[in-house]
């Protein structure tokens, strides 16, 4: 929980590798070594894939090692059971860019969030292809930077998005319902670091105007699905999903209304699990860490 | 609600016509005319299609004229707006077929569900393509039916089935995980009288090995659908549905087990707004008066 | 739902009265007498005091008769079937005051609602007896009233208040984490018109710290509920209620975080289901007509 | 999840102590030492009581030491962070007495998903203080005893309930409304280890006739609870809860019937974790493992 996240410097180690004997004891002798208190340890072992995955999060107010030279120390380790592995820490902070277009929902939603301390990280800048919620960045004081595409000026645009991002050291791209589809060379630039909003319970209804469809074979309840961009639409690691009871009574746009309910949520939770490196995505799918 | 329903004798009239004025009004003053009152009553306007609902219950103890003689006293009215209608009474109960295959929680769920008057009606008699339940079926006192399906035998077993439904006079077939395709000729046989539980949140995951694809697909939710059986597999008209969560930490067995849950309720569900004269099916939809 | 009342002009009747035959069948005809076309009609026998209570909802875009002159024409009903009953109009836009103290997260989430069409009625304006949220009120563009309170200044800051509503026209009071206790007097000025979000699962953790006593108690769900307020503290009727679940890793700061969530989806639906007139109050419950 | 757990012998430590550093370390390199494999580890800090708690679960299929002689081993370790703990095996089927009066569906549930391999354990024998269900035992093969219990008789049958259980080294006893209030020398007999379910949301409506309180409070959801037993009548340390929304429509009668499912999925959850040693209790409340 975020709450007591704040109170200690943390670290948080996330990995994976080939599932083994002895890994938890290695690691948590290693930290135990240099005086940490773990405070969470969550593992999972895939048993199709033999995988092992685990997330870690200890208290570095004694740690013996200073944070910059833990990775060198922790190698090893990381060699000898093969392990991919991400490590953190809870004094950096996470730098987000909002993209947006013209439903403000999910932006305000994300905006109040943070503001209130419930998502993490920090919100760099907002992107948008219209001008409408300038005023809202603003309010916010955050920069507001207007891209307009068409089909032409889409691969010049996507390329000074880029520059942006990476000059603004970007770490997570939140599509907060932006009405663009990003290419391929857009997604490659920021693997596993871009999180949609589909406002449908993935995989019914991949593609345009989800609710429509909904309303079409009269579905009972609907949902929205966060998810990594892949190079496929809508294709990518599912990491969090919700879903809401509709009726014969719910128009198109009833549903779109609740939609939104569960858009605001569902993203924000997602949001929330990665800034706090509790998402590891492996095979199409997620290891989700709550 | 059920409970409330056994106490004093009641009719049901359920009915579509085109959209018009004065419909409420004259079925209404029809009821009251004859000292019949009101129960429940609900109405529902599908605006693309200017179709207008109705589902209204009055009680009948002092109703002047007789329940045979409602129908046709009520004629002209449905003339009048076109309508399509049943008239149910409460003292006449539904006849329920229950098909069923290897595996069993629909089944006794079904049965322990009648017996405690959760769902009305009288389940007539069990069907199945395996001999495993026979005892079940024994113990609840209810006739046991065993029809050996292969695929040449297929089309005589069907015919034998529809004969049997017949002379019983059932009202309702109910699919509790049985797992034979039904052909067009049976399904023909009981038009919007079938219903199936599917083990999936329909329209994702159509077709076999559904929990395999959600787990395949790394879902975080899960579901299952009951539906009016066509001759278009698991197109039907929705009837119900509800989801459960799942993790990474869940397998294919697992949610097969979590699934099971959902299977039996979505299903009790179905069946009991269905014997309760509370679905209208239109356009592969369906209106549920709840 | 609000998306459909948007369109053509509407009149709602909601009504109590003994139970007794025809009452249906008189107002349906009185509607179509004057060429209303019935859009949402419900009804509801409370058994145990046999009271009947109705929402019937119409198009008056052909009424024969002006909206000033329906009530005059519906008087006799009214008298014969001893009606307690309110008539209103779509035209006629409720107008909300918002109370708020220092936390902002209900008052932003009824603004950005009402704004975005989901929440009807006008948010006249906004009382507070902090200045905190003054530039929020300012941004959305209403009239902000600071009335700082002490135990000594409250009955005369009442008066000022009540004086207030009364002058601005206010129709609903939304105490959206108001921190202060309305007086018996301040309550009876506006009967049944004050709503209120209560940080528990009511009855549960009545008074002050609920989510302290939730996480004393252990508790795995906690919840919000919404309620007009009554002259005894967290006694009033029901409206709505809603609930989420917690576990032993929740502090109380997380239960305070996940609550809030709560809060504002269970105060936000209470509010639109009175502004669309769908609730009536009895005997300390709600008949909601959703 | 059970499912897995089947696959291969399993040992499951379920420990608490005071917090310190270094705890996960000795424990996994203590399991790593005689080839164990971790397959599931989950641990919470309350840190409220600066308590630490811990449950981990490996595969002993190679473990080098023998499972009676695995907790002269752990002793030290134990004994160095004053630990409270148990360790069970998964060869080792925990004996479940269930206790039941008039009410049978909790008693079949628990008895179906037991069938069905849902919830583990081994029913060794049902106890009632009427004859109802004799035959539902016969049915499922289960010795059933018939205690009848009036106020005088209550202390004599108790001591000969007491015997019966620890004659038939019963693990845990299920009071699946079971509606006799047990005594204090009953609880004191079996600490931690009788689970209840009540029929609300606990601390909402305690003691007789939950149902018919919540109707007269007019809620919008009711609840079902899992408790262990103690002295005070509904006040132990709460397994799980659950919730289903009602409203004015649903009659005292209607509320029974939905708290009926509830009760059976409560209590099924809570007897589910307490055989996969998944729960700890402490100060009046829960840590569950899930």
């Amino acid at each position: 929980m975020t709450s007591s996240q704040a109170e200690t410097p943390r670290a948080v180690l996330l990995l994976s590798c080939p599932d083994a004997r002895g890994i938890v004891a290695e690691v948590s002798h290693f930290i135990y070594t240099y005086n940490g208190n773990i405070i969470h340890s969550s593992q999972h072992d895939d048993e199709q894939s033999s995988t092992f995955f685990m997330r870690i999060e200890w208290d570095i107010s004694d740690f013996t090692l200073p944070a910059e030279k833990i990775r060198a120390a922790f190698e090893p380790i990381a060699i000898k059971f093969e392990m991919s592995y991400t490590l953190e820490f809870s004094d950096q902070v996470p730098r987000l860019a909002v993209f947006v277009s013209r439903q403000d929902h999910c932006l305000f939603d994300l905006l109040l969030r943070n503001k209130e301390g419930e998502i993490g990280g920090e919100i760099a800048l907002i992107v948008s292809n219209h001008r409408d919620h300038e005023n809202v960045a603003e309010w916010f004081g955050i920069p507001f930077y207007h891209f307009p595409v068409t089909k032409e000026t889409k691969p010049e645009v996507e390329r000074e998005q880029i520059d942006l991002l990476r000059r603004e050291s970007i770490d997570l791209v939140v599509l907060a319902r932006y009405m663009q589809i990003l290419s391929g060379q857009f997604v490659e630039a920021f693997p596993k670091r871009i999180i949609n909003i589909h406002h449908s319970f993935l995989p019914a209804f991949v593609g345009a105007k989800p609710y429509h469809q909904a309303f079409e074979r009269g579905v009972k309840i609907i949902g929205a699905t966060s998810h990594y961009v892949t190079e496929n639409l809508d294709q990518g690691p599912i990491i969090e999903q919700d879903v809401t009871r509709v009726s014969h009574r719910d128009s198109v746009e009833d549903m779109v209304q609740k939609g939104k309910n569960l858009e605001k949520v569902v993203l924000a939770r997602a949001v929330r699990l990665h800034v706090e490196h509790r998402v590891l995505a492996y095979r199409n799918k997620t290891v989700v860490f709550e």
